[in-house]
């Protein structure tokens, strides 16, 4: 008789096989080749695997071939639809793996991949990985999963390699790909106010790094309300005793006037202003920012 | 002869004069009676002084006796248009006092009041407070000021009641309102994506408030590549190695279909996608997404 922990060395590391080496997938392969775990690779393009075989990766010749040697197949690739076909092309090698979806797509595609892989004996798994390839095995990067916690927890320690903030958020396959749309899309409204106050302030001759510089602290303080909106959005209940739309109407529309004199795009004001017009004009002028919500539930 | 310490203790308090008692007007006479300077109010509506009085404050009947009474002349009113007729409406009684100018507008109105004042005698500084009402006085509350360094430092005693973070970023008393405008739009932005995102998760029965709790890391890190953003701007240098347009666009295009399979607004990632589609059809795909603020400057 052996002890727990003696057993628990004799067990041999977690076989994974990596489908897809573009950015994203090369730099997946590498942290399991690092992390000790026999790896097989396979690529459209076989070529891109050469760097990994030379790392002591397996290319294989078929995607079949390739999911038959890894007990956890993590797809990347480019498009959801792409990602299906792989898993259909794998055909009854996929019975008893468990498949890591990384590959972005809508909560729907992810979900009937979830069912498709299912449906063949296999588990699932889909992660929404929050970063980009070099940040692939860092301590704070965070990765979505959705799926059975029994899977995520039995290979926590070969996730953990993409990943130190990997997290279950779910049961559902589809939730992953909703954290991440809701962070990217709330990244990319705030990028676009950004780069229009960068041509804003390069009109005046102001460079955006010391416009950054000095309001950093403003600037920082731009996500602190999020918590209270939250609330705000989950109870339904806006009103508020300060920083009502009313009060922001002006603001935004000094937006406009200022780009508008400046010769700087209005059409990114402009729809701000016309979604605090429509609140003020159901009215709403009482109300908090949070408010606006009811614009995008259609 | 007096010590320097002494001839400071000597000097009798700043004499301060709030002309507009809005929210944020009577917050500002508030802190300067706190503060202990001798305060003269006035507003439009004289029965909103009435709290201010019991507390000590001077009502002023006319709006050039208020500003003959203190030597500090703040304005807050609603509207550029209105803090300019107020000082037109204090006539000669003006010259000899500084004018620190509370009310948002665009950057030309503050400049042309600067100008107006200075032409009768005033010193000018326009301000711009970053925070509502309750947070004035705060120790960590912003306010950018624009004019000469040295009426600023002359009071600066005086208008750190205002905020504890306030500092002169221009000589120009145009730019505190680009300023404001800067972290506004962004805010602006960054609000309306996450709402959209918000009507996103709601359609799944996922609160706002459990997302923020579960994505707390992600969305506080939204803010840390601005800095490089900055530069890239600064600097005219698009080219990425990572996370290039051509690698947000199938992103953002999952937005939309999620967002219209959801029955939520399309509009505003379509406007994002518009912009990304926009850089890659001129060539830009393996540039960051800074390249966009080519599309803000018209
Ligand atoms: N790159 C990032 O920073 C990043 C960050 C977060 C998430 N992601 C996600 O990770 C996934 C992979 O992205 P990536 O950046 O690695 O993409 P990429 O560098 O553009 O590589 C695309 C990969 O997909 C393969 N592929 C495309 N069409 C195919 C097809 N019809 N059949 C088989 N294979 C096909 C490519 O094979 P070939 O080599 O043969 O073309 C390549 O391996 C995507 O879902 C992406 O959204 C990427
Ligand atoms: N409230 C905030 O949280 C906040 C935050 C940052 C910046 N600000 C800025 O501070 C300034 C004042 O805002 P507020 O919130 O205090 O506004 P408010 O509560 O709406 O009060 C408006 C003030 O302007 C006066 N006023 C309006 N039209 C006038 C006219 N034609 N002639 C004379 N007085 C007139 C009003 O007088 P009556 O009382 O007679 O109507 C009142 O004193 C604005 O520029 C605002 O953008 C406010």
């Amino acid at each position: 008789m052996t002890t727990t922990a003696a057993q628990t060395e004799a067990q041999p590391p977690v076989t994974v096989t990596v489908l897809g080496l573009g950015e994203m997938g090369t730099a997946l392969a590498h942290a399991f080749l690092a992390g000790g775990h026999p790896t097989t690779v396979w690529n459209r393009s076989p070529e891109k695997a050469g760097a990994l075989v030379a790392e002591g990766a397996v290319r294989a010749a078929t995607v079949r071939e390739a999911v038959a040697a890894g007990s956890l197949v993590i797809v990347s690739v480019k498009g959801a639809a792409t990602a299906r076909e792989l898993l259909e092309a794998s055909g009854d090698a996929l019975s008893g793996r468990t498949v890591v979806n990384l590959t972005d797509g809508t909560s729907a595609e992810a979900r009937a991949a979830a069912e498709w892989a299912e449906g063949r004996g296999a588990r699932y798994l889909h992660g929404q990985i929050m970063t980009i390839a070099p940040g692939v095995g860092g301590a704070e990067t965070v990765v979505f999963y959705g799926g059975s916690a029994a899977d995520h927890d039995r290979f926590q320690p070969v996730l953990r390699l993409i990943g130190g903030r990997g997290t279950l958020i779910a049961e559902d396959a589809g939730v992953p790909a909703l954290y991440g749309m809701a962070v990217h899309g709330t990244m990319w409204g705030a990028l676009n106010g950004f780069l229009h106050a960068s041509a804003l302030l390069a009109s005046e001759g102001i460079g955006t790094a010391r416009f950054l510089d000095d309001a950093r602290a403003s600037v920082s303080s731009l996500l602190a309300s999020l918590p209270f909106i939250a609330d705000e959005v989950d109870s339904g209940m806006y009103a508020t005793e300060y920083g009502a739309l009313r009060h922001h109407r002006p603001s935004v529309e000094d937006l406009v006037r200022e780009s508008a004199a400046r010769n700087v795009d209005t059409g990114f004001p402009r729809y701000t202003l016309g979604l605090v017009d429509k609140a003020l004009a159901e009215g709403h002028g009482d109300d908090s920012y949070a408010r606006l919500v009811e614009h995008f539930r259609r």
